[in-house]
């Protein structure tokens, strides 16, 4: 059975509960990262927790993925979103992986702030998987076992400054600006049987209560398994990271197909990034101060609700 | 007065001390990060160190970063190789910033694995600065308080599969495999009066005895004050985090000039990158299974002297 967890502080202390219906029932236990709290007898016995609740209004809620872990992020991993990017997902040539600064992590409801010089601010709705437990060499992971290596899901959003990312090219810094990446509000833990609904969420993003954003989990390209299976053999992952597994078509970035990228390529460097610039600004899509962005994922039977992000979009 | 330390694991206990001609004087206390260390009293205390002495032969050199710490990166940072790869430095349009996964952090001579699947293994000799404190908001740092900033410099060869990091456009993956980030042997702590020798380090790295790279940090494209000033306003970064500041010319990449760039962009991905790697496998100077790259940086006057990696070339 998929549980909801949060993160949360009342009365100046940092705790762990069991979020249902609006209200939480704390965790005994002080564990002060996600993978403390993941590896502790704790998070092995949550079904059965009782106790007195809180009102989940009266506390704040903080992100569930604690910024001592790993934020590693996949790219181009929804078929519509390849396509329009002017790739074939039937392909898949490569898994894109990237970073972002795990110090960009925010509770879920935190304004966004536009860096000053930032003009082409995006939004990612994406699903986070959050690891169960450490691994520190190549193994393979299936859809059989997953469950032995995630823990649990949660809402990302990957917020984008495209005019440094883009023509930056390394993607690192224009996504890891401060704010950029609010996660939870809940970790759902999920149970072996809840993790067929993992290719049956979703993800819906919506700007001043415009949808930009629509669409379901069976359209991931590389699945969850594939992707640690490959992380696996490059690096150590740990009990409590974070890997967010891309977003869906809709975004303000309008990637230009194919023919006028090549067009581009022939241009100076300078003379070419001025131009993407100014065909970008003409988009209306991207986020100006004021804006209102929520995300939200869910099951179609509902018996998976990660909750919903909420961010006020302001000036630095 | 520059102070060679190393972290190092002796009678195995893991310990830190002053390395001082083929000697090492342990320092009292245990340190389990690199930030831990920089942050405690005893670092501050390093210049008077008295005690018995262990032979450096006698112990297991480690890395002076952990594997807690950020393991931040800087391309295309040096003149020539920026000339190299079709860019005028003098334009210095952005400073490139990347991350590598901190799992792959090793001791300096560590071998080096490369993957089955990898046959464009290249080095990449750099200089290292490790923070001395957290930095959390946006900070102006200057070649005036650089000190206040930077507790020392190390050598880090920041290896890559060239055949995965360039088709895959993002190079976090190509970079992060186990054992493709060696970093000391010594972390040498600066007092402020070594700073101006910041822009006179030569960097050396040979291949099987013969000289790949040879280059001066007075090359520097972006300074460490220019980019922690950068970085500051993006992320947060603590005490004991890695900086690694770009490579010189000499790797084995030939990046082909921006004319058969342009051309190459005009072909099917699938057919640029096929041909990508068969130029490039040409290339002789490709690690092999054997070779034996040896990696040093030292001040023109010998004041501050890094030590050496040496890394034997393995197969998985």
């Amino acid at each position: 059975m998929a549980i909801n967890v949060v993160r949360f502080e009342y009365q100046n202390r940092v705790q762990w509960g069991v979020a249902r219906d609006g209200r939480i029932t704390p965790v005994q236990g002080s564990f002060e990262t996600t993978g403390d709290f993941l590896r502790s007898a704790e998070a092995q016995a949550l079904a059965g927790l009782q106790g007195e609740t809180l009102n989940e209004s009266d506390v704040a809620i903080l992100s569930p993925v604690t910024r001592n872990q790993q934020f590693i992020c996949q790219g181009a991993n929804y078929r519509q979103h390849m396509i329009e990017s002017g790739m074939n997902p039937d392909h898949k040539t490569f898994n894109m992986i990237f970073r972002k600064a795990s110090s960009c992590i925010v509770p879920a409801n935190t304004d966004l702030v536009r860096p000053a010089h930032v003009r082409l601010l995006d939004y990612e709705v994406e699903l986070g998987l959050v690891l169960k437990r450490d691994i520190t060499s190549a193994t393979e992971v299936t859809d059989q076992n997953l469950h032995e290596y995630i823990a649990g899901i949660t809402i990302v959003n990957d917020y984008s400054a495209r005019d440094v990312q883009i023509p930056q090219m390394q993607f690192y810094k224009g996504k890891s600006y401060r704010s950029f990446g609010p996660v939870g509000p809940y970790l759902c833990l999920l149970s072996p049987e809840d993790f067929p609904l993992l290719r049956d969420l979703r993800l819906l993003l919506k700007v001043n209560g415009e949808t930009r954003q629509d669409d379901n989990t069976a359209n991931l390209v590389f699945t969850p398994a594939e992707t640690l299976t490959e992380l696996s053999g490059v690096q150590d992952l740990h009990a409590g990271d974070l890997l967010a597994t891309g977003t869906p078509a809709g975004c303000a970035l309008r990637i230009p197909g194919p023919a006028v990228v090549k067009l581009l390529q022939i241009l100076p460097e300078k003379k070419r990034w001025t131009l993407f610039k100014k065909a970008q600004a003409r988009r209306k899509e991207y986020l100006q101060p004021g804006d209102v962005v929520e995300a939200s994922i869910y099951s179609s039977d509902r018996s998976i609700n990660l909750g919903m992000q909420r961010n006020l979009v302001v000036t630095e």
